[in-house]
């Protein structure tokens, strides 16, 4: 039995299948260090959630990738690279989730481990946009979170999707669950906007 | 069999050992994803040679974590976390070395990989340093390479050793494969400058 849900096809482009498993797979990676040298399980379990979305991905683009093939020979073996791409992603994001997998069984993350990891200078956190949040309804460049408080947004996981890089026309919405990247402070501060706890988008921090 | 080489075990502090290992895989990512979108089989190979490396990295870590657990279950317990991030690296290595090989077996790049791949800007290069190269017995930070020709050099393979990220007073020397990176036309100047085709280190490329 496949780990995901029933899933319906729907044809998606491989591109694009393809394009979000490579993008997912790498910040799978940046969060799984995040969570293992911060010890932090609410990272650790996007990254369980995140190797769920990969695998439906993967299962999607290798129907395209058979479809595509259309019984040829030929076809098939042009399309050979695809799968491997598809498959590799696969793997980092398998790897990723067996990191994430020491911090939510509260294995505990060694020194060396830690030591390893921390040339990571700045930290990943998640933070839930709140319905009374500031930022809910604003778009992403107006927020200005770089100059202010040295916060980038990485991805935004709303409706079951994952938005990677999001733009700057990009609205924030209530229940968004967003992935910035930070100094601690920063990154603080904006949680805390996030959830409501502050207020006010402040001019400085 | 394993597929490397008799290694004579020498003890190699565990975290030196991980941290070669984090390392190495995220440069062979990096590798692999040029070597796919530029079809370059050097550079493929080089991701094949590097995948050697960490399997011997993974079978003398996996000693010395034995050694350290001392037979004693709460030890063992705490090094967990350190056998399951080798093991993740070792995961990311397979993955890029997987897609390494469609260019080594030259199964041919598909259009859609090097759109997934495209956004990459900088390109990797392998050089391999010549005798009489003008940049033969200097140091790392003397070239200056960033400011004259845009041009990194992100690892050094040398004595069967690799060293990732060398520092400033790093001497480079005959036989040094030199992996760059950089825009095409600086790191091509720089591959001919190495190779001794360019005899002088120019002001400006």
């Amino acid at each position: 039995m496949p780990k995901f849900e029933k899933i319906a096809y729907k044809p998606i482009p491989v591109r694009e299948l393809l394009s979000e498993m490579k993008n997912l797979s790498e910040l799978m990676i940046d969060l799984a260090y995040s969570a293992a040298l911060f010890n932090d399980k609410e990272l650790a379990e996007v990254v369980l959630d995140l190797e769920q979305r990969i695998d439906t991905l993967a299962y999607l683009l290798d129907i395209d990738v058979m479809v595509a093939a259309r019984g040829d020979p030929r076809d098939a073996e042009a399309l050979i690279g695809v799968s491997t791409v598809a498959a590799a992603t696969d793997k980092i994001s398998d790897a990723a989730a067996d990191i994430a997998g020491i911090v939510t069984h509260g294995i505990g993350v060694h020194p060396i481990v830690s030591s390893v990891f921390e040339k990571v200078e700045e930290r990943l956190m998640k933070a839930t946009v709140k319905q009374d949040s500031a930022i809910a309804g604003k778009r992403v460049g107006k927020l200005d979170l770089a100059a202010r408080m040295g916060v980038d947004i990485i991805a935004i996981h709303r409706a079951k999707e994952w938005i990677i890089n999001p733009k700057k026309t990009e609205k924030i919405a209530a229940g968004d669950i967003l992935i910035t990247r930070g100094a601690p402070l920063g990154i603080k501060a904006f949680k805390d906007l996030a959830e409501g706890q502050t207020k006010q988008l402040e001019e400085k921090y």
